[in-house]
């Protein structure tokens, strides 16, 4: 299996994104390609104390790279020497299996669609982070590639969700809801109330297995595995997660830190404590796919260090193996609605 | 001073409604009118061992209930001799300062607009609860009221906001933020692109102090004193807080039950995991001011306790003592869009 990398984008690029490949190879026996300024990726893998590139690693080489301001719309005529662009042009063109990036992600979306191309009849691709809740973990479906969605896109964030969870969390039959303020039918916006009657169908078609409404509060305590969102609600959503996890480890360190016996009781407590950090932790599943994609695209978190990009390999080597994306492609008959068919063919 | 209450909404009413009714007379020294069956409150009373009502204390007879089935619709006609209803009556009525029900949250916002009135100007108005930040607090508004907003809403909801933080949270200029996917002015919906220019503009007045964009990670870590949002959002990020930090305090739990010696370690934090608890509980803030309504209505949580029911009232008496309405009706000649006014005059 082959790995496409773009080794430039990110807070911690190039270094930790050698040394989490490098990692990757040695331990998952998958060959990299570092897609990156060749020069400097050779500079850096010398000041890592490795004489020639570890076996299974190459570099393609690419002068660009895409910066977090770049317009997402123009970066494939903007930056199209870019270690992103060139990577995701490997990918199309069969040179790998997969494509990680940490850089851009308005960029990656918009590059992804337009280079590799979405499933034919999906309408638009969604990020699907997995997020820890209280019954295990979850799919999050869209969480912000599309801030402004229709119905029927909720219907395939759901129906791809589902075929994602089925592979990614091993599950028979994941619960998929959606988000909404309320458990009544009739709860929501006007997107919400169709998209849910679009769900409704689809659960009663056996396509998926559709729980209903469910509210922010109840999907951390685990009542859905897969969760349908617009992509606004989802950032609110996923970001709140974080920002209230923070806030509370924050105040977990004022209270074990405040004095010896405190500290103390930290030290007993400490592989609890340790474990919480890590479900809390965004390096422990790596990255995010960019689900509706043709191919096998993982967004790395902008801050990944080592671990993290290692994570992200393990993840697509994960993605590439499950067949995630034939599976949507070989069942998006299904996420279609039959009138939009005709106005959109 | 006289707080009308609603003695019969709520999952502990009415008894914890009488306990929390008769604890707040005692020690703030208000009167109290308690709406309900009027039997059935007097028999409670007997069973909580008082042979009278205490000093301060009345009953207002409604011999119906409003259910969390009704249709908030239409309660004004079909539960007109409900606690909630006729309570709101007597606020309009000028009987009370403050009316304060943990009942049917669609119902008191419906019946409260109809019978209370809105400040004249104000389009809707909104739920506006203060939530622990890492800074220390701030309002969410508007948390739930309006599913669907327009940007002039938005607007409102920030000028308001600010005029209800500068009493509750005690801020000579709060910062006002626009609950946002990314701090880009470009982020957002349509929705949220229009109303950043609208809060802009206020912010360009000196009507607030307008501080842009905020994610809700942002927020969470101390970013904004007023976060406005549409009722959606709102949902999604107050009912993920309260889930993320439901979670979190499970995990804890396991942490520090696992054995004897984290079972000592919890003990010797346990003044720090109480501090912890109580800021997450929303018994310690007692209820939500129904802000842009003419007169003072708080909605109590619904498993309100006596406690949150006592502290429901010491807000009452807050939001009744800083004028809070008064200073909208004041104002809200600044939080009308001309065009806007003359089409809706």
């Amino acid at each position: 299996m082959k790995i496409i990398m773009d080794a430039m984008g990110g807070d911690n690029a190039p270094a930790e994104f050698l040394k989490g490949a490098f990692q990757a190879a040695n331990e998952f026996g998958v060959e990299m390609i570092l897609v990156g300024r060749g020069e400097e990726l050779l500079r850096i893998m010398k000041q890592l104390g490795y004489d020639t590139l570890p076996q299974g690693v190459q570099i393609a080489n690419a002068d660009e790279v895409v910066d977090m301001h770049d317009d997402p719309a123009t970066v494939l005529h903007t930056r199209k020497n870019s270690s992103m662009v060139l990577g995701l042009k490997m990918l199309a063109d069969g040179m790998g299996d997969a494509f990680i990036s940490a850089g851009n992600t308005g960029a990656l979306l918009s590059a992804a669609t337009l280079l590799v191309k979405r499933v034919k009849g999906i309408r638009r691709a969604a990020f699907g982070p997995i997020t820890p809740t209280k019954s295990g973990s979850a799919v999050i479906i869209d969480a912000g590639a599309n801030a402004e969605c229709s119905p029927e896109f909720l219907l395939q964030f759901g129906c791809m969700g589902s075929y994602y969870a089925k592979k990614a969390l091993n599950l028979e039959q994941p619960r998929v809801a959606l988000l909404n303020n309320g458990t009544e039918d009739s709860k929501g916006t006007d997107l919400q109330k169709q998209a849910y009657g679009l769900l409704r169908q689809a659960g009663d078609k056996g396509v998926i297995r559709f729980v209903g409404n469910v509210e922010a509060r109840e999907f951390m305590l685990g009542g859905a595995d897969v969760l349908v969102c617009d992509g606004f609600s989802g950032n609110v959503l996923l970001k709140s997660i974080e920002g209230t996890a923070m806030y509370m480890s924050s105040l977990l360190k004022g209270i074990f830190t405040k004095n010896l016996a405190t500290k103390l009781a930290a030290a007993i407590c400490s592989s609890g404590i340790k474990e919480l950090k890590g479900l809390m932790d965004y390096r422990r599943v790596g990255g995010t796919m960019l689900i509706g994609i043709s191919k096998p695209v993982i967004k790395a978190h902008g801050s990944s260090d080592a671990l993290a990009v290692k994570n992200a390999v393990q993840q697509a080597i994960g993605v590439v193996n499950s067949g995630i994306c034939d599976d949507i492609r070989d069942n998006v008959d299904k996420m279609i609605l039959p009138r939009e068919t005709q106005a959109n063919a």
